[in-house]
């Protein structure tokens, strides 16, 4: 048995699009910022034993089915390069022939909620083969994991380093160059603070997967933008990251999320993820970044309508949850859960009780500041950059009871 | 004095873009259909008199100013090309050296609201040019009307003609060859059937002028779309025209709308034309001609949240008015003042009161009908393709008093 933690991630140039929809290749180049694992992960727990009949998963408590092409892709990939494992202390000897026979339960579980579109598959995924390697004793670097976890699901394999990541597309027909390389750790611009807007979507979404084929079958706009548009970004993006230029980074990671949008608008039938409350915050740091000349927050927005804000530092991020919370203050009165992650930026913010953000006044750059859009968003997340997937060596924490081989609880 | 009328018109292969800002000179061709003058139209009255001291306008009884450039542009142009004028009855003599040294009074009326985003200015600029001639005795063409009028606002050189218009971008600096030119006249295909939905919108947009300059700026797909996409669909548009092929008609009508939304997105920054009400207009649509497997309907939206819907024939519209009333049934339960233009479309689909609406049927297309959004669409107009300008003979519809010199009732 054993039990991984993996961050999530989000793109700042988004990924869009497969050259090979099997093995997961993708049109361009990425680029992501892994998320802190203590408020964005998924912990995984994977379990072998002779008198398991078959693989088994749960997610969040709830089993679900393992016989999708994403999960049996990377468990024979991991089982392929699976190594003799030894414990004398617990009596087990695995030989690496006889790994194929033996079964897996795994059970998995987000600190986030997985519908919210926050990138749940590729910290999965990417938690789910960096744990199985560890069970199995792969012996592969983090680029040949990441290979495997983006087999599973495209941006998974940015999961499998902290700081800053970049997905290159590589060049062979056969995946084995497309790979997932760290441009910086976490610990190489780390007064970036994210805050993050989950928005209350009554819409069913396109799912990427769907979404990403009809975009490279029928928008005319996407072979240019993968071409011609994203290589020069990349580059931009890389030294962006390396200066810790947040100007540059923050009117690349904008445009390159507007772009991505016009894409899936592009697309027939079109596709919308972001919403009006995407949309008035969009207004809301644009308008708040052209009067003050020079970016104070970049935004981007995955599938979905959630924005995912990023500020240079804790200044900039006080100053940007006070005028959030002026437009969209809590449905329920209730701000300490309207807040989740690092709950302190409240305070920095001056914000200790639903009376401070009723008497937020409106942010001066708005010209129409009267209107207010309560229950807009459903809460906020603040977190900032974190490191890549860890073993959890605390045994008390894994998902599975290691007596019935079943998740705990369940 | 002179009157005329001029219709509005709404492009299937949309303008957005100039290569030249002072001559409105075009990065692309586009197409439109001009729409019913009796529905969408301006009407304009130009007066000169000796004893007028300068240039005077007024908008839906409200003077405006005239020291804009696109009114100045019209104004020049014409002039230059005044001939004689010699009216025995009236005792009217002007020589054409005379008509630099007259004034003229303009009073225009819009039938439809001007700030609804119905391309008020299009038909506005169109009637101004037009009449502006007939009174100064221009004996210029069409097309060369077109090419003044497109001086005051790009999409009025379209509302020169009635049926489908090109605009052709031309290629000379001097703008001699940025024209519009009719493709078919209104009888053509005179079975097709205009739903406009005025959706209501709470934020202030972006004009266009504005928006295109920022888009030709800073979207990296504009000259992508202008110079390879939109080319090829011109073509294919003339063709589905020529043939009335309105499968292939509104895949191109409804492709390059939501590209031009992309390019607005592709901006920085962003633009946002269509709102939530907007997306859901469309996925009706969407699921409709998907379900059927071929399209029912075509939509495209200008630079503005309304939709403007264009179905093959009478039971297609009939049966689009259903779907759409079941979602955005009237807010304050008036059905007969929530449908403009074309009534008796009502009665076609069986809907004479508003318990007739209440009692539609959730269209089976679509996954999730339970929910309703009264109040989103402001109200609906129900036309068709139209004429191009006309001159007002009967002169008790002028809108300036001959003896004042004022606009009638100010």
């Amino acid at each position: 048995m054993a039990t991984g933690r993996s961050p999530t991630n989000i793109a700042v140039i988004k990924y869009w699009g497969k050259r090979d929809e099997a093995l997961i290749l993708p049109v361009n180049d990425s680029i992501s910022v892994t998320l802190d694992p203590d408020h964005l992960s998924a912990t995984t727990t994977v379990a072998v034993s002779p008198s398991f009949p078959s693989d088994r998963m749960w997610l969040n408590g709830k089993e679900i089915s393992l016989s999708g092409g994403r999960f049996q892709s990377c468990l024979r990939e991991i089982r392929k390069r699976a190594q003799n494992v030894e414990d004398e202390k617990k009596g087990i000897r695995i030989k690496k022939e006889d790994w194929g026979k033996l079964h897996v339960h795994i059970a998995s579980y987000n600190n986030f909620p997985t519908a919210a579109g926050l990138a749940s598959s590729a910290a999965g995924l990417a938690c789910f083969v960096f744990t199985l390697g560890k069970l199995m004793n792969v012996k592969e670097d983090c680029g040949e994991l990441s290979s495997i976890a983006r087999q599973g699901s495209g941006s998974a394999c940015r999961s499998i380093y902290g700081g800053f990541v970049k997905w290159c597309m590589g060049k062979n027909n056969d995946g084995s160059d497309s790979i997932a390389v760290q441009l910086a750790d976490e610990t190489h611009w780390n007064d970036l603070v994210i805050i993050i807007a989950v928005v209350s979507s009554k819409q069913k979404e396109t799912s990427s997967t769907s979404g990403m084929r009809d975009s490279v079958e029928t928008s005319p706009l996407l072979q240019y933008r993968a071409q011609t548009v994203v290589p020069e970004r990349v580059l931009k993006m890389e030294e962006a990251i390396k200066s810790r230029n947040f100007e540059s980074f923050a009117r690349l990671t904008c445009a390159d999320s507007n772009q991505f949008h016009a894409v899936c608008l592009d697309t027939s039938p079109p596709i919308f993820y972001m919403n009006d409350t995407s949309h008035r915050i969009i207004s809301l740091v644009e308008k708040w970044n052209q009067s003050e000349g020079t970016p104070q927050v970049a935004y981007t927005f995955d599938a979905g309508p959630n924005a995912v804000l990023i500020a240079p530092n804790r200044k900039n991020a006080t100053l940007l949850l006070q005028k959030l919370l002026y437009y969209f203050p809590p449905q329920d009165n209730d701000l300490r859960s309207y807040m989740v992650g690092d709950k302190s930026i409240l305070s920095d913010a001056g914000l200790k009780s639903i009376e401070d953000v009723e008497a937020l006044p409106a942010p001066a750059e708005m010209k129409t500041p009267s209107q207010k859009f309560k229950g807009d968003v459903s809460y906020f997340i603040c977190s900032r950059l974190g490191a890549g997937p860890k073993v959890v060596t605390d045994e008390s924490l894994a998902l599975i009871d290691s007596v019935t081989g079943l998740p705990k609880g369940v």
